[in-house]
């Protein structure tokens, strides 16, 4: 495929397995697209599925999809931990290859506006899709849930972006839009004090860390909002964790924008804060999927840093970025595994 | 006065008190302007003059200035650890009341039109005076110091923005522009090994630390950018120096706007990362002025740190805040001399 783009659909139903599956089964009934993965959770009582494929192929599966759930689930009955919306609650589109993010927009408004036509449910798109600042963040969108939507369609500012501003009980509303990549990367601290990680993690993540008060209470400045430090990282959420599998701890990370914060100046930063603290990094993972530009980009980063020209095959690339990233120090790093491009030739 | 303009011109002299004495004496030869301070710093060898005035004001006195410095500062024997390019090395207009940026603009480019003409020396504008996207940031306009100026002049991408674009050695080059109100504030690290502070100031500076290869070269991103990890407080610049006078070193920073990261934040990130380290903050100082409301904001912080309702009196905030940022450790911090508002009234 020339051109790729990534769904990260969620559904509202993570213990019924049957149902589950049937749903998932409408996605590669039809041309230009291939299910990556699918994982119920059953205290969420949520489903994240993954697929990828032509923009035209992925718009057509989530129509599909989008029916199934509609048919399958009734959302009436809807109890788990995660918030939640509709049945089909937040699907996004992500550029992976030859697609620019106003193309995944245009994806996600087609795909709405279908939904609202034809299934007649509300539709809202967030980030890069939505239609006001206020409705930029899914967060936001869902609040008051499945069970305060009714209200909320009744209030004008919540006027769904497609369909009618009428509640369907057994749907709920669905939440479409176009956001960048995610990547779940973490990095091993030779250590089994999680103290080193949670400092580091404090340390590179944009939202930093948070002053508290003596007596451990939250300080509030003249903006109105808690006053922290801020991090190093733009884009990068971060915690730290214990691995015991493996005697070690990690800094666990979210890289919401590979772009500015690609997975080695994560490392290298990771790597930086460690050495200060007296501890030491031993390779890293990406957990679930990684786009192929974001592992050529450190390929490229690591020949430049050791003097040399960087290799122009891709697959060189990624053999030093899996190499200097210490990718396969934990389990072996399979790029068909793990990177889109070759999972989906 | 209705329109007042402050100026900040920093002069490249520091030891000489009767020269820098003849020079500051120039500055109240006229209407309109009042000398607010002027602090010499040995190792700098360099002093910062504040002084305010209405638009018309300040203009003639910083054309008062400009020559008295052009006939008592020889550059050809300076030495001092500030990086400088001349001998008035940057001179910034800034509105404090009535006047617009694009008042002090204009005010920047009439004293420079007139150093250029009537000294005939190389004058650059820089920050919102910039002609070029370029020449904004003054430590780039600066790279190279006085040293490197002879040989920068033949480059025409240097041409001064006003006067001949040759060298004249015993002035060196100025720096003209209009920018925020900037408070330079320095921490001080009990230790007298500057690595400390230098690694304090890579990690909080916005603009963090270049990754270099192993050949020691800058290493190009995708965007055409040297590859750096980004520091952690926005509109902060910072070194790390030697303070030889009090065997102590220094995080020396600029704070340039000190509505998102004011002081109080600037201090606590240097302690957390002097902890880090293993070394300690020894209170902190404020070169030249402050507005009221950075310290009152520091009050108010400190008094919520403790879990104590912050007093109304800016005063007692006042006190706190010298309090707790340690600000007369090395010096005593004496309002009447420090505070803004304080000065003008």
């Amino acid at each position: 495929m020339d051109r790729i783009v990534e769904c990260v659909p969620n559904i509202s139903e993570g213990r019924d397995i049957d149902k589950i599956e049937r749903i998932v089964s409408v996605i590669e009934q039809g041309e230009g697209v291939k299910l990556l993965s699918y994982e119920p959770d059953a205290d969420y009582n949520r489903t994240v599925i993954t697929f990828v494929g032509t923009p035209e192929g992925v718009v057509e599966a989530g129509k599909r999809l989008l029916k199934a759930a509609y048919e399958e689930i009734d959302m009436r009955n809807h109890k788990g931990e995660h918030p939640r919306m509709g049945a089909v609650d937040v699907f996004p589109f992500v550029p992976v290859k030859g697609v620019t993010m106003d193309d995944c927009v245009a994806l996600a408004r087609k795909l709405g506006r279908w939904a609202g036509e034809e299934l007649k449910i509300p539709v809202y798109y967030y980030e890069y899709a939505a239609t006001t600042p206020e409705r930029k963040n899914l967060a936001t969108i869902r609040s008051g849930e499945y069970e305060g939507l009714q209200e909320k369609l009744k209030d004008p500012r919540w006027k769904p972006d497609e369909g009618p501003a009428e509640f369907v009980p057994t749907f709920g509303a669905v939440v479409i839009g176009a956001r960048d990549f995610l990547i779940a990367y973490n990095v091993n601290i030779d250590s089994q004090d999680v103290k080193y990680s949670k400092t580091i993690a404090e340390t590179i993540r944009e939202s930093g860390v948070l002053i508290k008060s003596k007596g451990g209470k939250k300080i509030f400045g003249a903006d109105g909002r808690p006053v922290r430090i801020p991090g190093r990282l733009k884009y990068v959420k971060a915690m730290g964790v214990t691995l015991d599998k493996y005697n070690i701890t990690q800094v666990s990370m979210n890289l919401t924008n590979f772009h500015v914060t690609p997975p080695h100046i994560a490392f290298e930063a990771v790597k930086l804060e460690a050495e200060k603290l007296g501890v030491h990094v031993k390779g890293s993972e990406i957990v679930g999927l990684v786009p192929l530009e974001a592992l050529v980009l450190a390929g490229k980063f690591y020949s430049l840093k050791e003097d040399r020209e960087p290799p122009e095959d891709p697959d060189e690339l990624l053999k030093i970025a899996i190499d200097k990233l210490g990718l396969s120090v934990l389990e072996e790093f399979v790029p068909e595994k793990k990177v889109i491009e070759y999972m989906i030739e």
